[in-house]
């Protein structure tokens, strides 16, 4: 058994007005997760399945619970493929159970019917005002830099993107220092995956200190502002638009945001 | 009270290498809604809870039932806003509620902590094996259009882009006919919702057949795929990649799949 990869080989027909040809290609990688949630005097139970690229699993599910507030990063114990015996060795790469090293609590408990499902990162919140709660870590505190430093990044972020240059399509995202230097880089098919991949690579790594600026290959929804005010970045910048939410937040919680950032433009949002 | 709609004015500064103006720009709505389901017997509970753009939400309540497998076009009975008395009036156009002719029967009850959250489509299901089960419709039969009318399509899809022209940050989704001809088109920052609300349109036109084609203005992933196979659609058009499991679903299921999809070149997956 071997673990799954980023890209996977399929067979695919290319069409243009000269004609068809068949061709062996890479598509990104796309395998559910379940990810399940320990703590002292509770056993392990299943707390989010996400959709995500293979690889940085256990960064993934980091990631995730110090974005949802459910730990701090020095709390997060122990990260571990699941070991059931039921479960076969496929299965197990894609089951990851997180110990945290306090009473876990739940934010969102359900019990009417179908309370989660397809959306991005709001879905089975218990009412609209939950949703917009947003959990509140140490902040990053220093001077952010220049918007000349700034329109660069996504370039530095798409430099290091392996898995985007097979594919041509997967979504990354960066922690950056104030100098505009990458720290971590990581990706994924699903870009909130991406961004619990790096928060998840510096807790793992046991830098639990929040970084200055987090960049994003896509577009900066509210979801994703949402997860850099929890880890504490000071700042967002993303190759793609804003939306309304995602300004909104970032001014009340006083978050930097830039969008359509490139080389010779970016537009700063709050 | 107006209702919301699709973009907001935000103020702004864009920097060049220039230097910088302060500028009124526009950035795509949005907005969490939630959506309850009611149907005989079974007073209204809460579903589901998304964050999308506001406009044709009823489209996007009924278009989501019918994907998820609750119902049927046909037995999709009413849609409505709120009426609770403890709303605010802006919340109340955030909450929708689904009526069904038939007893809904959920398809993936949660009992467990935090079942569900933050993933795309397949977050809240119960297992693995739940997020692979795949609700199958009745599917359009009939000719799909040569490559060279596919390759056309995402421009076609472009020229009906309203909110696109005024954020340059919104996806959209369209149901086309065998010739290529948009039957409806519809935006929406999340690329799920826009497909709901496609499929919704066609619902609550009275039109419960299934169209030949679903377009899309992003990367086809596993979950939209996984609504298009639900709504019948014969085949997928995506301006962007495909990921591994849309391959392995499109198929699985027979439905065709373009990806990269432009005038000079498209990618034909299966």
């Amino acid at each position: 058994m071997t673990r799954p990869g980023p890209t996977v080989r399929v067979k695919a027909t290319i069409s243009t007005p000269e004609g068809d040809r068949v061709v062996e290609d890479r598509v990104a990688a796309e395998e559910p997760l379940e990810l399940r949630l320990a703590s002292p005097g509770q056993p392990a139970s299943r707390a989010w399945v996400t959709l995500r690229t293979p690889g940085h699993d256990f960064e993934l599910a980091a990631g995730w619970v110090v974005h949802e507030g459910l730990a701090r990063p020095d709390e997060v114990a122990r990260v571990a493929y699941c070991t059931d015996e039921d479960l076969s060795p496929e299965q197990a790469y894609n089951v990851v159970t997180v110990t945290c090293a306090v009473p876990v609590v739940a934010p969102h408990r359900h019990d009417s019917f179908g309370s989660g499902s397809a959306a991005c990162g709001v879905c089975g919140k218990d009412s609209l005002e939950a949703a917009m709660t947003v959990p509140r870590g140490p902040r990053w505190s220093g001077t952010l830099p220049a918007a000349s430093v700034i329109r660069e990044l996504p370039e530095v972020l798409r430099s290091r993107q392996p898995a985007f240059d097979l594919t041509g399509g997967i979504h990354a995202a960066g922690a950056f220092d104030a100098q505009g230097r990458a720290l971590v880089v990581r990706e994924d098919i699903g870009r909130h995956n991406a961004v619990d991949k790096v928060t998840g690579a510096r807790v793992l790594a046991g830098d639990a200190s929040p970084a200055p600026l987090l960049v994003l290959s896509g577009r900066a929804g509210f979801e994703l502002v949402q997860k850099a005010v929890t880890a504490g970045y000071a700042g967002v910048v993303s190759v793609g638009a804003a939306s309304s939410l995602a300004v909104a937040l970032a001014e009340q919680a006083g978050v930097a945001l830039w969008g359509f950032t490139r080389p010779d433009r970016c537009v700063r949002y709050c």
